[in-house]
């Protein structure tokens, strides 16, 4: 029955997942760092190294204060603004009405694209995922303090494969702190080196699952012996620092963080760049596409 | 209406919560350290110090390593009768059957018993509350991987004086680390110095609410305003180590935990005592008293 269904991307799918019952870890297919290192490269051998071992790179005070300020304002503005919105790009908490998530940044406010497009950032970018990309998605996350709930474990990839059709492992994700992280207050947990292996999941993604994933993940979660396995080879990182602090990750990097009860609220810039020889397909869950404002089709 | 109800103990209220409407922060009416420095004392006059002002002793490897292997050995034991026991002395996690806490350790069990009446352990105990303490209630908590809930912030003793009938703060926490702990899977978290202010709590508590309470916390919770000043006075300290380091702390500071996603369980052993000059009452909400395995009254 399955079989009957399957569209051609399936056929070709080398990163299977949502289709059988059973579990599955594979070694990753791609490279994880695309361009050779030379000492014109936007990083340092070591942090190149760093990032391909590990699947991530922390960098702290990449932004200046002042830049840090003018993004706290207009995320501040946003988040005001949304709490009025009823538009599709706003996503809220659990339970109550706080916002959780404004995406599209880049298309929806001058600042966050002039951000999205800095010439520090893009070096590195560029470097990592060899030569051009386009933003895949992006998005403030504001976790609120008191109520912020986690984000269970997940690999992006897992999502972006199946959901939106990403051939392969050549995106990032790029988390600009706009406020100072501490180990309590709810912070990116990643497990390096997962980045390496494929958790394959269990079950079929519903229809519009979008609209409840972003909310409370249910599918696309790795269960909890994959998870053992990886955190007893890799460990768990927790990169925090100063507002204005960056983290780079690898869209295959297990991730996930703890919620957060403290009074100190955690803003995130998210931009997701993916290269221009990876554009998403059809998705491999051979469903409709997600919104535009979740994973961009347009003028691909 | 509520001052014909009010009882004797009422009137003798001196952290008066969960009465008004109005939230109050109110200063300690108590001692911190019960005992004069000396140089014989159990503890360091640095450690001593340290404990009156922050309201919190870390002690790091304080039990060693076969101590804790026998510990851990029975915990589990525990934990697997508790799976297929119904009775009081075990709560379940929210949404799910598995143990989060077994109370009365001390009673029902020989090995935890030995614990609670370890000789160092209770020459500090003695040293900070001034001489004989008894166990006003003690349990293990299992925090399990994956899917521990957060403890939301709260001060013991509100809940102590209020539900249990204790009269002053003269008590402690002792809390044994029975694997180790990391500040990525929802370790204790204080806030230092709070101990030395009362945040008086909003409404009243419903019978039974013990039953709940101990599940997910409702009344006796403070608001986002106190907490935000006191963490903004004080900060939030996480004691993280080796299992077999020990955390003292003070009845009154105001403590919590986030979730724990991580594969990692953190199973604790929490034993209260209280000083025989500080022996439970009625409650002061003019309630029934919480049972005997949460609160002991026997034999006072």
């Amino acid at each position: 029955m399955l079989n009957e269904k399957l569209t051609l991307n399936q056929e070709l799918d080398v990163y299977p997942s949502r289709i059988k019952a059973k579990l599955e870890i594979i070694p990753r297919k791609d490279p994880v760092v695309y361009s050779e290192w030379t000492p014109e490269s936007a990083v340092t051998e070591e942090q190149s190294d760093f990032y391909e071992q590990n699947g991530y790179l922390f960098l702290e005070q990449f932004f200046t204060e002042e830049e840090i300020t003018e993004f706290q304002e207009e995320a501040r503005r946003l988040q005001i603004s949304a709490r009025t919105n009823r538009t599709d790009v706003i996503v809220r908490e659990p339970n109550s009405d706080e916002v959780r998530s404004v995406f599209a940044i880049h298309r929806i406010n001058a600042v966050f694209q002039k951000l999205s497009r800095h010439p520090r950032l893009m070096a590195i970018v560029e470097y990592i995922l060899g030569g051009q990309t386009y933003i895949h998605q992006s998005r403030i996350n504001y976790k609120p303090g008191f109520t912020g709930k986690e984000f269970y474990w997940h690999s992006d990839f897992e999502t972006w494969h199946v959901e939106d059709g990403m051939p392969r492992m050549r995106a990032l994700s790029c988390s600009i702190a706009l406020e100072d992280n501490f180990h309590y207050n709810g912070p990116l947990m990643v497990v390096p080196g997962s980045h390496k292996q494929f958790v394959a999941c269990v079950g079929t993604t519903p229809e519009n699952h979008f609209k409840h994933s972003l909310r409370k993940q249910q599918y696309g979660v790795p269960d909890d012996g994959s998870l053992t396995e990886l955190v007893k080879q890799g460990g768990i990182d927790t990169p925090v620092g100063k507002a204005g602090s960056v983290v780079l990750f690898d869209c295959n990097i297990m991730h996930g963080s703890n919620s957060n009860i403290t009074p100190l609220t955690r803003s995130n810039v998210f931009i997701v760049y993916n290269s221009v020889h990876n554009k998403v397909q059809e998705p491999f869950s051979g469903q409709r596409p997600r919104p535009e404002f979740i994973a961009t089709r347009k003028g691909l």
